[in-house]
């Protein structure tokens, strides 16, 4: 299987990693080769289309901050000459989210699905800005769209509410997307300021170069939009959900909560409403964990609330996802 | 798809009220028309080849206490005769679990597989005591074993780890498995003695006809044997399992564990051994529920520790259970 990776950062390094390390097993139980055959970040790209020397990649990214050092040749390839020219069977989308315009990972994947390539997208921004188109682009073209990793890392949310609670119908949910406030929001229950908090936050490496990202809801809010779509069925993008994020949150909202055993919580939910913002949460619902933990409750009509819990990021944990959507490409591309 | 239904307690009754209310919709959506053609219970059994009225089913039970009023003849006819004689597609088994023979549903079950029908079990016990034998004589008659109620009832914990976590590694698991004990062991931590929680939990009705099924951890080790052949490939049968149960626990060891921020559950647990026993788990431990709560912990290879909480018991919970199985196998047959 011929893969273009979009983006070396620690998912996609993770990812090869991965696949080095389990590549007998892969084969051995599951008939799966992957062979990436090009890779590119911002600084430059390797190709080969027999298929790179992963142990090599890495190491070249390590030494030289870029894959371009790959090769002799310093290869210049821009990511968009490599999706038009070099052939490949699936396209895995990892550059950074942007709730903007999306770019560059909406080019990368509408591109890669126009040419007829399956599509694995880690990168929320372009499902956040156009689910409903994306998915129609997919079918249109015959391609698969798979994005596990979007919601909750390497927890199964998105699979877990389609897959596992097939013949149920799920009428609301409520959940901790986003591990980074999450973890603020636990350090003030703890007794730090808001500013403090973030500190920490930020020196732990938790919070993402754009800061607004985590602390105005906009990841949680993209995860909601991913949910809402793929679980509810629903036609939504960004404008849809009310976002509320964490900035207001001050250390006596807490304190009052704390009063009534509960704790406050940045909640992306879906109900009658979609929205995002800060909420009470009893201390004695499953729903409430801390530290960096994301949670995730679903409600259903016949089997009552229930709650997964799992760690919302991390390069390994995504690259664990990404392979399940590989997985699962493989096998329904061999049905055909 | 022709059923035949072995008891008819609460969970088959809410099966039954589940097929009628979801009727139009199961066969809109998933081309299932569900016609249940005998049903028997302690007592006697109702039998009609082109599909019993559900309705009618029900009110027979709730009048008379049993199906055998169902019409006229005040049928007689066995539950063994039933699966000899009556053509079916699928067996579901509901009788009640038993750990020292597993009669009657192990008669059921095992000829069942042997007339070729696919069979879905809500009974533990022929599980718990001959998983590996009855797996392999569902493939010997090329027919489908489906258990999904057996552990979390409408909470798809086998499911989830299997299907959800396709890829990853599970390295190792543990759980509250039964809702009944960890009541009493909640109740003890907020102030009560072991015999007036025990009480209070007889007095809900959460309490099985035979209490040390729940107080001596027979039920979670069933479920734990169940977990242990289905999540890990291994072969293991109730023997297997080193099993202490909740009544020697007392308050002081409660109170104990709660000056170090621990709460006393009684813990199935897959690691190197397999055991079930009362430990301490840190309140803020995601696993740490309380109520009539299930969770179970699973840590994977490469995505961390993922926790599911549900309700772990319940007529409609279980029901949802028997219908995805049913889902299942109707699109398993489907194929051929």
């Amino acid at each position: 299987m011929r893969i273009i990776l979009c983006g070396f950062g620690v998912v996609g390094q993770s990812l090869v990693k991965l696949f080095d390390s389990r590549s007998e097993d892969l084969y051995a139980k599951y008939g799966l080769k992957p062979r990436i055959v090009g890779v590119f970040d911002s600084k430059g790209s390797a190709v080969d289309s027999s298929g790179l020397d992963l142990e090599k990649l890495v190491e070249t990214k390590k030494k030289h901050g870029s894959v371009r050092n790959y090769s002799n040749s310093k290869n210049k390839m821009s990511g968009i000459d490599m999706i038009k020219n070099l052939e490949a069977d699936v396209l895995i989308e990892t550059t950074a989210s942007n709730y903007k315009d999306a770019e560059p990972g909406m080019t990368h994947i509408t591109m890669a699905m126009k040419k007829g390539m399956h599509v694995i997208s880690v990168n929320k921004g372009p499902l956040a800005l156009a689910f409903p188109s994306l998915l129609e682009l997919a079918t249109y073209n015959q391609v698969l769209l798979k994005f596990s990793g979007t919601v909750g890392g390497g927890t199964p949310i998105l699979d877990y509410a389609k897959d596992s609670l097939r013949g149920e119908r799920i009428t609301s949910f409520a959940g901790i997307l986003n591990g980074t406030t999450n973890y603020i929001l636990t350090n003030m229950a703890n007794g730090l300021t808001f500013e403090s908090a973030l500190k920490d936050a930020k020196d732990k490496g938790y919070v993402e170069a754009d800061e607004a990202l985590d602390l105005d809801g906009l990841d949680a809010a993209a995860k909601l939009v991913i949910l809402a779509n793929w679980i509810m069925g629903m036609k939504v993008t960004m404008p849809d959900i009310k976002c509320t994020g964490i900035r207001k949150v001050t250390t006596e909202d807490i304190k009052k909560a704390a009063k009534k055993k509960c704790a406050i919580k940045l909640i992306a939910s879906c109900n009658k409403e979609l929205e995002v913002g800060p909420k009470e949460v009893s201390i004695d619902d499953p729903l409430c964990v801390n530290g960096t933990l994301n949670a995730i409750a679903f409600t259903s009509e016949h089997s009552g609330t229930q709650t997964i819990i799992g760690k919302g990021a991390g390069g390994m944990e995504t690259a664990s996802s990404i392979l399940r959507d590989l997985l699962d490409i493989r096998q329904e591309t061999a049905k055909n």
